[in-house]
């Protein structure tokens, strides 16, 4: 059988446009009932009988015994030992990716993390406080798809941020343990690892255990279960976010080799069969060129499988009338991944107001974003780029207000504090401040 | 009948301290499963019918008839009309505090909500761009206890951020609306209103009507209902947090005269039955000074009957062996107000890791923080200031990851990236990385 990747053609000088656009963008989160119980059950259980259910869960759902938790602990030693045991060029690669991932990381904390404050004239004192988080929860997803990448994109961002425990959970189905996985773990700092997986490791980590330290917050991203549970204890816990498919947005002035697009494409559609690839462009022709390196390049695709699934239901090369119509449509559909593949991306940037990256020019392939440039890899997906941002160290620190009101300035905020207290009917805010007036 | 207002006394030195203090910090958000379905189907219906849906909920649950949605929409006019209508204090109260908020927030944003980047050696471009969300909602409740104080609270952080568009909603119980809530939303700003609430109303701002807009996040305060709406539609939107009872923590050297520190319980207390005010001191007889305190004035409070319930049911007067102790015991707590009355406060606020906001020294009482000192009053309660923050600038803001590759970025990066990828088995990712190498 041939496989075929045909993403729609859509132009916006089409009457059916906007509909078959509409079409296309659709996707919905719509959860599944019978998952919802069976992670609230999962949740329950958990929280009552604790290691006992993480340790039955994990042998029913992974295949995986063990006498007790203690035994599902990966030792300092054994993460060491799995950094050791890979090639030199692997070693090198996940150590050089790190570096550049806490470098970026490092400037992040110092352009946005930091405390402030100031003094008013009358001496009252304001500002904000900015503390790590003392523990959080990492979850590493296992088994088929595993992502050494996303280890450091979770856990640097913490460490950097000053937490002072991370905690790795990854499921290890049939006891199967990914070298490169344990080995990013060593490189990134993790302080604890775990064996465990689905709603009972994210049970685990929000409630605590005898043996899984009760963390302030879960990151990372997980099957529909994990979702569901890290949705669950929302509240509890903090959680960074419900990723949905990846999607990757390509806008294209014609001057980037086409087969270079038609692989950037193909890397976010390899994710998954969900996933989305949109190509951009006021060029027809281009868009023709595209769709060859397509055709050519399938065949020789490992994943060309998935690839062409995910181009055929959800991609889509779409002719723009400008490039600033392409940066529109953008700005509507708000992609986790934007390229701006264009000779002056510079110009086009200002434009773009809603996307998790963006990647500009031609060199800029979105993999080396994925892995080494610096900036995280978990970033909003499904639209929510108009209200939400990548994973930061800002997402392992909290802020808390500082006021230290003057006598004086005590005499000024007093009397306005007073008269809208008294007018929100809340007697004792109005004589709190009343109290500290001179008579 | 007297009313008695019995705060529990406890001692860190005592036998049973551990479980007596376990016992007074129980609070469950537990969420009533029938409130649950209700809200589902609300949200259903105004997602499916729109406007009908919400006129038809309006009148039944507000007892407000209108002949379309336009008619629940509060005109320019009608807020500024309620600012004018105000006493001339009131008025002033309103607009200086909204200028101090103005400030605060202002510095918020300069010291940690602008965009950056930098340069690499080799020219690649790193950094980060910070946008102001495009439009939001604003949930001020309505009825019983109508607060002026969170309209400014939410929407001028919105403002500073330069979000677009702010839709307040505001319900008003047949038909009873509230002159300051309307001039605060005069003052701050607001850019259209609406007469709705409930979950209605946080269903039209997240899905949009014909008449509400759809917004990209929601913030502000509400019952059981909104509580659960807007958990329900976070990810369709971004939501601020889920807000528990309020609490003040303070911190006493014994140095404040006792009858402030009674008034500062009081003062968190009159809110709300579940409220919750607790005063740690190492002086047993300051703790004493404070009950007197406590029982001289508690019959000359208009909500007397509330403070009463709420000290007796959830306050505590703890005795500590130092402030150090004080200390560590209200980083186990996280309190959304922490008041350190000492006559030394900078001594302790290092050593205060998790709170929304801190209140230093006698003169900063906390209703100074409520209103006018500056920072925000929407603060994490219930423990959560342990993962999260004061509402600010940062909320209404969002971030995109920069990333410019050079020619000769590309040769660096594209090698470990590869090398990462075909590990994590994503050729396609591989070579994408490896086209921009020079052959």
């Amino acid at each position: 059988m041939t496989l075929v990747a045909a993403p729609a053609r859509l132009s916006t000088q089409s009457a059916t446009f906007e509909a078959d656009f509409q079409a296309r963008l659709h996707w919905s989160a719509d959860t599944d009932a019978a998952i919802e119980q069976r992670v609230a059950d999962i949740l329950a259980d958990v929280q009552h009988r604790g290691d006992a259910a993480v340790l039955a869960y994990t042998q029913r759902f992974d295949g995986l015994e063990a006498a007790d938790m203690s035994a599902l602990e990966l030792s300092q030693a054994e993460l060491k030992a799995a950094f050791d045991s890979l090639p030199e060029a692997q070693r090198q690669a996940l150590e050089q990716a790190a570096r550049r991932v806490r470098s970026y990381h490092e400037a992040q904390k110092k352009a946005s993390g930091e405390s402030w404050s100031y003094r008013d004239e009358d001496g009252t004192l304001l500002g904000q406080k900015v503390t790590p988080l003392d523990r959080v929860g990492i979850y590493v997803p296992g088994g088929k798809a595993a992502y050494p990448s996303s280890v450091l994109m979770n856990a640097i961002p913490a460490h950097v941020a000053g937490v002072g425990e991370i905690i790795m959970v990854v499921p290890t189905p049939k006891g199967e343990k990914n070298a490169l996985v344990l080995a990013a773990a060593y490189v990134a700092g993790v302080s604890r690892a775990f064996t465990i997986g689905g709603a009972q490791a994210v049970a685990a980590l929000a409630y605590g255990t005898a043996t899984v330290p009760k963390v302030d917050k879960i990151t990372g991203p997980g099957n529909a279960y994990v979702a569901s549970a890290k949705k669950r204890v929302f509240g509890t816990v903090g959680i960074d976010m419900i990723a949905g498919p990846s999607e990757i947005l390509v806008l294209a002035d014609g001057s980037t080799p086409a087969d270079w697009v038609a692989m950037d494409l193909f890397s976010q559609a390899e994710h998954d069969e969900l996933a989305q690839s949109i190509l951009l462009c006021p060029d027809a022709a281009y868009l023709d060129a595209v769709q060859r390196e397509i055709d050519r390049l399938l065949p020789t695709m490992p994943r060309a499988a998935i690839i062409a699934k995910s181009l055929s239901d959800r991609g889509a090369l779409i002719l723009t009338r400008d490039m600033e119509e392409a940066c529109a449509i953008s700005n509507r559909i708000a992609p986790e991944h934007l390229e701006v593949s264009s000779r002056d991306p510079h110009r086009w940037e200002p434009l773009l107001k809603h996307a998790g990256a963006i990647f500009l020019g031609a060199f800029t392939s979105e993999s080396l974003g994925d892995y080494c440039a610096g900036p995280n890899h978990v970033l909003p997906t499904s639209g929510t780029a108009r209200f939400s941002s990548p994973l930061g160290v800002y997402d392992f620190q909290k802020r808390s207000s500082l006021i230290e009101v003057s006598e004086a300035g005590a005499q000024t905020l007093g009397r306005i504090a007073a008269e809208l207290a008294y007018g929100e009917g809340l007697q004792a805010h109005a004589q709190a401040a009343e109290m500290r007036l001179k008579r």
